[in-house]
C-alpha cells in the first residue's frame, strides 16, 4: 500500500538506461539556464531601493549611478565567464575550475560557497516571488512564510518525480516574464515620454547623510543582480555542438537581457520617481505606476512569481549535482551520489529542501533579511573561478593566453573587490554566518575525505596478501532464555556447523536455573549448558564477560560465534510485548566491536510464530 | 562515563538478595499507608467549596450536610474494607479480590481503574500540594505547572533510587501534617468559641438555584475524600503479626483521623464563614483566618504540600506494583515485571511519571480540572472490590458469613450508587474519558494475554516432539559490495561451515560487474559469484528474489543462510558516511520474516576498521 502511494506521488521507478543527456537548441537552453540570472532583477532592484531609501529622496537619486556600476560589473563578469565556456566545454563549474587550477582547498571552498548559494537562491527566489504576488494581493502578505513553504514543497515533489529543468513547461515562465516585463518597460518609456520626469519631493528627508559606506552597502546588496550568471558554464553540456560557440552566444544574449531589464527598470523608477506603498515591492510599485490596476499589472506580478519559482527550481538541479560530484570525489557521504527511483539525486534534493525551509522559517519569509548572506558566497565562487581561469591560461600558454588571462584577471580582481565590499558592509547583518560556514564546510569535506581514504586503505587487497584458507570450524555459544521450541532450530543449526557447541543461561531470578538445567539435559544430554548467576539482574554484561572467559579457556585464538535464537512475532506491535533481548545483545556487541575490536560473528536463527 | 553518571544519580546497582519485606509497627505502618487518604482532605474540601460557591452564600450553607453524608459513606466503606483485611491477610487489592471472586473481566476492569487512579492520585496530589504552597506565596501561583513537574521529577528520581515508602523520612511529613493541622483545628475551635459564628453575607448572591443536581454534583466531587482508604488492604503485608488485627486497628485509626480532619475543617469553614481570596485554596483561607499571617499558617501550608507530595509518592509504590502483578499474570508486557538496578520496578515508574506529567501539563496544573476524572475510577474499584467480598463470604460460608456479606453488600451498594452519581454528574467535565479508558484498557489487557498464550503454545515442547537431529549443513550466500579485504574473513567463515558457498553481486551501475567478476576469480576461483543486474538501482528487492530462486534451484527444502560481511567503522558518526546496506538488508529480511514466514538464518561477520 505504501508502495502504491509512493508511486502515485512520485511516479513508478525508472530503469538506469533511461538516463540520457538531452541536447537543447539555444532558445530552450536559454530558458533552462537563465531563470536564476534574469529573475535576480526582482530582488536586486528591491535591495537598491531599500538601501538608498534610508537617506530619503537625496539617497534615492543615487540609484541610477549605482545600477550603472553594477551593470558594468555584470558585463565584465560575463565576458570573463565566456572564456570559461571555451576552455571547459564539458562543464566548468567553480568547483571544477578552482580545484583543477588552484588546488583542492580552493576547490572545496568554492564548493562550500556554491552549496550555500544554491540554498540561498532557493530561499531568496521563493520569498521574493511570494512578495511579488503578495504585493498584488495584499491579503496574502501576512502568509508569506506558509506560501513560500507550500511552493517549496510543490517544487520538491516535482523534482523528486524527475522534473527536467529543460522541459518545455519550464520555458513558458521564462518567455512569459521576458515578454510581459519587456512590454511593461516599453509602456514605461511611453509613459515617461508623455508625462515627463517625476520627483521624490514626497519622500520625507531622513537626516541620514549619504556616506561612502551607505553607497558601498547599497552596491553590495545590488550585486545580487549578478547571481545566476555562472549557470551557463555549469550547464554547458545541454548545448548542441558546436557547444562552446552556442553557449557563449547564449551567454551574450542573457547578459544583454539582464542589463536591459535591470537598467530599464531602475531607470524608469528613477525617472518616474516611483515609491512603493507599505507591503509592496518596488517593482510592483513600478508596474502599478505604468500599468495601473489593470490585467497587465497582475500579469507582470504573476510572471515574476513564476520565473522566481523556476529560479528556485534551478537550485534543485544544481545543488544535488554539485553534491553528487563532491560525493563521487569522496568529499561528501556516498548517499549523495545515489540515483533515486526516478533517476534523480533524491538525497541532495531532500537536504536542499530541508535547509531552504529552515532558512525561510528562521528569516520570516523576508528576502531582504536573507540578502546579506547571499552575495558573499556568490562572489567568493566567482573570484575563485576567475582566478582559476587566470592560472589555466598561464599554464596552457595557448594562442592569445596573455590577453585571455588579462580578461579573467580583470574579472577576478573586480569580483574579489566586490566580495570584500559585500563581506565587510554586510558582515554584521548576516554575512558573518556564511564566512564562518564556508571554511567549516571545507573542513568537514576534508574530514570525510580522510575517513574514506582510511577505509579504502583498510579494504585494499594489495600489499600483504590476506590468509585465504578456510577458517577453522567455529565454536558456537547459544544464549538461551529457557528450554522451549524456539531454541530447537537454533541448536540443530549450531550442530550442523560446529563440533563445539554449548549453551548458556543467565540466571536472573535465583533458583530458576535448576529447572532449566534439568529440562536441558532431558532434551540435549550431549551439549553442555553453562549457568551464569546474575545477582544484579543484568543480562548483557555477564554474557559478554562469559564469552571472553570461554575464549580464554579454549585459548585457540578464536572468538566464539554467538548464535541467537531469535523469536520473530507475527506483527511489529507484538515486539513491544517481548524483552528484545536479542536486539539488545546485538547492539551491545556492536558497541563492543567499536570499542574493543571485537570480531565475533553473530548468527540469527529465527523462530517464526504463526499468529 | 555514562555509567558513572547513572550511579551518581540513581546509586549503584543492588543484588537481588537485598530484596526483603520489612515489617512495620502500627505507628510506622500508619505513616506508610495513610498519606493518600489523609491528604485527600485538602482537595475534597476545595471541591465542596467550589461546587457550592456557584450558588452563592445560600449554596455554601449546604457544605456541612454534604460533608456529613460523605463522612458517613467513609465510615461504611472503612468497615466494609476492614472485613477484607481478615479475609485477605496476604494482600487484598481490588484486582485480586475482584478477579478471584467475580472472574477475570471484572478483575481487569478493576485493574484498569486502579492504574488510572494511581496516575490521577499523583497528578491531583502534586497540583493540590503546589496550590497549597502557592496560596502562601502568591508569586508562585503562575508557576504551578513547572513547580508540580519539578516535584514530580524529584519523586521519580528518589523512587528510581529505591526510596522505600516505609522509610523513617516518610513518617515525618505525615505526623507533621497531623500535628499542625490538628493544632490548627483546636485553635479554630477556640477562635469559634471566642468570636461566635460568622456569616457569608459578604458573598454576593449569584441567582443560581440550589437544585438536587447541584448538590449531587458537589457530593460527587467531595467523595474524593475517600481516595486512599483502600491502601491498607493493598499494603497489608507490611504489618507485623497478628497481621489482620494490627491492620484493622490501623484502618480504624485512619478512618477516625480522616473523619476528624474532614468534618473539623469543613465545620470550621462553615461556622466561621471563611471565603478564600483569588489564587488561594479554601484550606489556606481557613488557616489564615485562624492563625493569621503567622509562622503557624506557613507551617500548615508547608505540611500540606509535604503530605500531598508523600501521597503522590505512594503512587510510585502502587502503580508499579499493580503493573508488575498484571505483567506476571501476563496481562501487561513482561518489562513491567523486571526489577531494575535498584530493585524497583523502574519501567512502571517511568510510565507513571510520564503519564502524570502529561496530565499536569494538559490540565494546566489545576487539581480542580482533574477531579472529575478522579473519583470515577476510585469508586468503580471500590464497588468491584466490595462486590467481590460479598461473593467471597457467600462461597466461604464461614462463621457469620451472612452478617459479613451484608456489611460488604451495603458497602458495595453505596459505592456503586456513588460511582453512578459521579459518572453522571461529572460525565461531561471529564469522567467520560475514564469511562472510555477503563474498558479500552481491559481490552488491551486481554489482547496482550491472548498473544502471550499463543506464544507459549507455539513454544511448548510438549505434544509432538520436534526433530532433534542436527540440521543438514547450510548453503551459504554472501552478498558482496566489491572485492576487498572486508569480505575475506566472511568468505573464510563461510567455507568453514558450509560446502556450498556462493557470492552474489548486485550490479547497480551497468558495466561494473565485469571488473568485480574478474577480481573475484583471481582471489576465489573455486567459489561461484552470481551477478544480478538491477536496472532500477535497488539492492534489496533483487537480492531477496535471487535468494528465493537459489532455494528453488537447489530444491532441498532448505533456505540458504545469508552471510553478511559487515563493515564496522570505529566511530558511530562514520556510519553516516556509509550506505548501511547490511542494516537495510537485515531490516528487509525481518519484514519478510513477519510477512512470509521466512526462516533464513543470517550471519554477521564483522570487519573492523582500525581508525
Amino acid at each position: 500500500m505504501l508502495t502504491h502511494l509512493r508511486e502515485l506521488v512520485f511516479g513508478p521507478p525508472l530503469p538506469t538506461g533511461r538516463l540520457e543527456g538531452e541536447r537543447l537548441n539555444k532558445v530552450r537552453a536559454l530558458a533552462a539556464l537563465s531563470p536564476d540570472a534574469l529573475s535576480s532583477v526582482a530582488y536586486a532592484n528591491q535591495e537598491i531601493f531599500l538601501g538608498l531609501a534610508v537617506a530619503g529622496a537625496a539617497g534615492l537619486a543615487y540609484s541610477l549611478p549605482i545600477a550603472v556600476a553594477i551593470a558594468g560589473l555584470l558585463v565584465i563578469v560575463s565576458v570573463s565567464y565566456s572564456q570559461t565556456l571555451w576552455a571547459y566545454p564539458t562543464g566548468g563549474g567553480s568547483y571544477t575550475v578552482a580545484k583543477e587550477n588552484l588546488g583542492a582547498t580552493p576547490g572545496l571552498v568554492a564548493a562550500g560557497a556554491l552549496l550555500i548559494d544554491y540554498v540561498l537562491t532557493a530561499a531568496v527566489s521563493l520569498t521574493a516571488g511570494v512578495a511579488a504576488i503578495a504585493s498584488a494581493f495584499p491579503m496574502l502578505w501576512p502568509y508569506r512564510v506558509p506560501l513560500s513553504l507550500a511552493i517549496l514543497l510543490i517544487i520538491l515533489v516535482a523534482n523528486l518525480r524527475g522534473l527536467r529543468e529543460s522541459g518545455t513547461a519550464m520555458t513558458i515562465p521564462v518567455y512569459l516574464f521576458l515578454g510581459s516585463f519587456g512590454a511593461m518597460l516599453v509602456a514605461g518609456l511611453v509613459t515617461a515620454a508623455r508625462e515627463g520626469p517625476g520627483d521624490w519631493s514626497g519622500v520625507p528627508a531622513t537626516g541620514v547623510p549619504i556616506t561612502l559606506v551607505l553607497l558601498l552597502h547599497t552596491f553590495a546588496a545590488g550585486c545580487t543582480a549578478l547571481t545566476g550568471i555562472e549557470a551557463i558554464s555549469n550547464g554547458i553540456t545541454v548545448f548542441r555542438p558546436p557547444v562552446s560557440r552556442n553557449a557563449s552566444r547564449t551567454l551574450a544574449i542573457m547578459a544583454v537581457l539582464m542589463v536591459a531589464l535591470f537598467l530599464g527598470s531602475i531607470g524608469l523608477i528613477h525617472y518616474l520617481a516611483v515609491v512603493p506603498q507599505q507591503a509592496e515591492t518596488i517593482l510592483s510599485a513600478l508596474a502599478r505606476r505604468i500599468l495601473g490596476d489593470s490585467g497587465g499589472y497582475y500579469l507582470v506580478q504573476g510572471a515574476t512569481l513564476l520565473i522566481l519559482a523556476v529560479a528556485a527550481n534551478t537550485s534543485f538541479a544544481d545543488f544535488p549535482r554539485v553534491a553528487s560530484i563532491l560525493a563521487r570525489d569522496r568529499y561528501l557521504p556516498g548517499q549523495f551520489a545515489n540515483l533515486g527511483d526516478r533517476l534523480v539525486y533524491s538525497n541532495g534534493m531532500l537536504v536542499l529542501a530541508t535547509l531552504t525551509a529552515i532558512l525561510i522559517f528562521v528569516f520570516g519569509g523576508d528576502s531582504h533579511a536573507l540578502i546579506p548572506l547571499f552575495a558573499v558566497g556568490v562572489f567568493l565562487a566567482f573570484t575563485l573561478s576567475q582566478a582559476g581561469m587566470v592560472v589555466h591560461w598561464i599554464r596552457a600558454r595557448s594562442a592569445g593566453w596573455r590577453f585571455k588571462s588579462l580578461v579573467n584577471g580583470v574579472g577576478a580582481t573586480l569580483t574579489a573587490a566586490t566580495f570584500l565590499i559585500v563581506a565587510f558592509s554586510k558582515f554584521r547583518e548576516g554575512a558573518w554566518i556564511v564566512l564562518v560556514l564556508i571554511p567549516a564546510m571545507a573542513i568537514v569535506f576534508r574530514a570525510v575525505h580522510l575517513h574514506y581514504r582510511e577505509v579504502s586503505r583498510g579494504l585494499t587487497l594489495h600489499g600483504l596478501p590476506p590468509d585465504l584458507r578456510p577458517a577453522p570450524k567455529p565454536r558456537v555459544v547459544i544464549p538461551i532464555s529457557g528450554v522451549h521450541r524456539g531454541i530447537v532450530d537454533a541448536v540443530r543449526y549450531a550442530q550442523a556447523i560446529s563440533d563445539e557447541v554449548r549453551a548458556v543461561y543467565v540466571e536472573i531470578h535465583p533458583g530458576q536455573a535448576e529447572a532449566v538445567l534439568r529440562q536441558w539435559h532431558d532434551w540435549w544430554p550431549d551439549i553442555p549448558l553453562d549457568i551464569i548467576p546474575s545477582p544484579y539482574r543484568s543480562l548483557i554484561g555477564p554474557l559478554l564477560s562469559y564469552l571472553d572467559q570461554i575464549d580464554e579457556h579454549f585459548n585457540d585464538g578464536l572468538q566464539a560465534t554467538v548464535l541467537l535464537p531469535e523469536f520473530v512475532p507475527a506483527h511489529w506491535w507484538q515486539g513491544l510485548l517481548h524483552n528484545q533481548t536479542a536486539w539488545l545483545l546485538k547492539t551491545a556487541m556492536l558497541y563492543r566491536r567499536r570499542r574493543h575490536g571485537y570480531q565475533r560473528a553473530i548468527i540469527d536463527v529465527p523462530y517464526h510464530l504463526k499468529r
